[in-house]
């Protein structure tokens, strides 16, 4: 941190399937392990407490209190708009007023990016918002966006999600000259539709950025990419395809051992490498992805997300708010 | 059978990374599997014949010699339009002219779709055609169409698709009732672009489907429909994607195991449990993508296909034909 003022995150305490309990617990998770943030905890006060009480109380951490809860099957923009005082809606509200620099939730998607938008607001020169996720691969790591808040885009938005991708890659996550691939179905030049082969040709002529051809689904596991670029339709599929496979085998290898005692005593042996493979490929550590193109930090954790993804959310936007990722934007966009 | 008539397949020896030898190796284990099939092999016959002379020479096979390959990179229309003597177009035009019923080519997707089209020809009534699939799932086999014929879709292609799955899975898979659903970004109703909720739409209102709304990427694998409908685009990064993951996890696993020795021994115990999984999840044994929407058996096998998917594929055409999977479709889409 370059000065010694706290970062403040609003987090939302009771979006998720498993708010608030482990939503709070993540949130004290958090505060341990970064002395350098405060937590606003947004949500039914007394449900709130009863969870903290199970912990040692924390100054990183204060509570205020909501009344509404924004449901996954509510219209986003609508649910948004309408309920003022739900959980989601005030925690965006800190962000937009500057009581807090920091958003995260583990609710609704759509009232996410709706909230983001409407809300926080978008950043001047960006037309659609964009979320961006590590992906769990084998080499390095790839920073995938959209995974879900434009469901379909323009060529254009493809260019801008190139350009936020890029300078994400570079400032937050750290990487020298990211290499920018764009979500295909195949490698082939010839592939694409026409939004895809537009967009191709659009961030082609961008000189600065680094970018190589399509991506095929096949190849995104393998992390020949820094940054893969898509629509939020595709990318959404292809994220949670991911993590459907790996949660299939892990469920199917655990039936199997179960049913023989050499593989039980073979998976005792290779325990250490079983769950290097599930750690290494755990969707849900990976909780945070950042709306993209909004003015603020705001992060959304996996629905499913238990205290460690909170954690890892929590994490996500402090390094957001740390670097600056909206302003940094902002600046490359008008450029 | 009903009859004693053989059913003839036309396959192109050429197509495929490991074309021809995997080609013509999977074109007499077919024979072998299934004696009432007889196979036309088109390509460059002095390899070809190379290929064949390492194997029993059988009666059901013959070669006929073309001099032209369609490559990957080239237009697809173009190639098929203008290659009139290569592998692939010679064995097409032999399901046209009724020489052969069934065609099989681990070559280029998209050639296979123009090909489809344009030389086969389309069934009345469909306006595009879409590839369909078995995939790897948990517990039910899942058909998904398109995996890549049609990469974006109006509403009424993706209605078209689901009542050409549904009599697929129906006639061909035997399943009594087939659950079919759309592929999209979450399972709430609200998920969806315009293109997506306007199908949902279409789909549902049709009586002889029983159509069961969304499926979400993460659901894929659970086996959690019959049918599972989409764009193909987004279906074939759902395919590809569920088939990196498996191989990443196989290759990290494999190097893992490599630097201890416990591993080693666990996974010696364990093997029968491992193999089982790799090849419940092995993409390429479900080798055979059928081109749905086209006036014959048109099967594209994987690209790295080799000799057991190129069985695989020569299998299903063979089913195809025996059901009259065309004649069944073209009955459907006129009712």
């Amino acid at each position: 941190m370059a000065n010694n003022k706290k970062i403040t995150i609003a987090v939302d305490a009771m979006g998720g399937d498993n708010a608030p309990g482990e939503i709070c617990k993540g949130a004290i998770e958090a505060c341990k392990k970064f002395s350098d943030i405060e937590i606003i905890l947004t949500g039914d006060e007394f449900k709130i407490q009863s969870c903290l009480k199970n912990f040692k109380t924390s100054s990183q951490i204060r509570v205020v209190h909501t009344t509404e809860i924004i449901q996954p099957d509510e219209h986003p923009a609508l649910a948004i708009r309408k309920k003022k005082n739900s959980s989601m809606r005030v925690a965006m509200e800190m962000v937009r007023s500057g009581e807090a620099q920091g958003f995260v939730s583990a609710g609704s998607t759509g009232a996410i990016v709706a909230g983001g938008v409407l809300v926080v607001g978008r950043l001047s020169g960006i037309d659609r918002p964009a979320l961006g996720v590590m992906l769990p691969v084998i080499d390095r790591p790839s920073f995938m966006l959209d995974v879900g808040a434009t469901v379909r885009c323009s060529p254009e938005n493809l260019l801008q999600f190139a350009l936020m991708g890029n300078i994400y890659s570079r400032k937050i996550l750290k990487v020298a000259n990211p290499e920018i691939k764009l979500l295909s179905n195949g490698s082939e030049n010839i592939k694409g539709d026409e939004t895809v082969l537009g967009a191709r040709e659009l961030i082609r002529k961008r000189e600065n950025l680094n970018f190589q051809g399509y991506i095929e689904g096949n190849d995104i596991v393998w992390g020949n990419a820094d940054v893969i670029v898509s629509d939020g339709f595709s990318g959404n599929i292809a994220l949670k395809m991911g993590e459907g496979v790996v949660q299939g085998l892990k469920s199917l290898l655990t039936d199997e051992v179960r049913k023989s005692f050499m593989a039980k005593a073979g998976l005792l042996l290779m325990s250490g490498v079983v769950k290097k493979l599930w750690t290494r490929f755990n969707y849900e550590k990976y909780g945070g992805s950042a709306l993209l193109g909004v003015n603020g930090a705001v992060i959304k954790a996996h629905g499913r997300s238990k205290a460690p993804a909170i954690v890892s959310a929590i994490s996500v936007a402090r390094d957001f708010v740390d670097e600056d990722g909206a302003q940094l934007i902002r600046n490359e966009i008008q450029e």
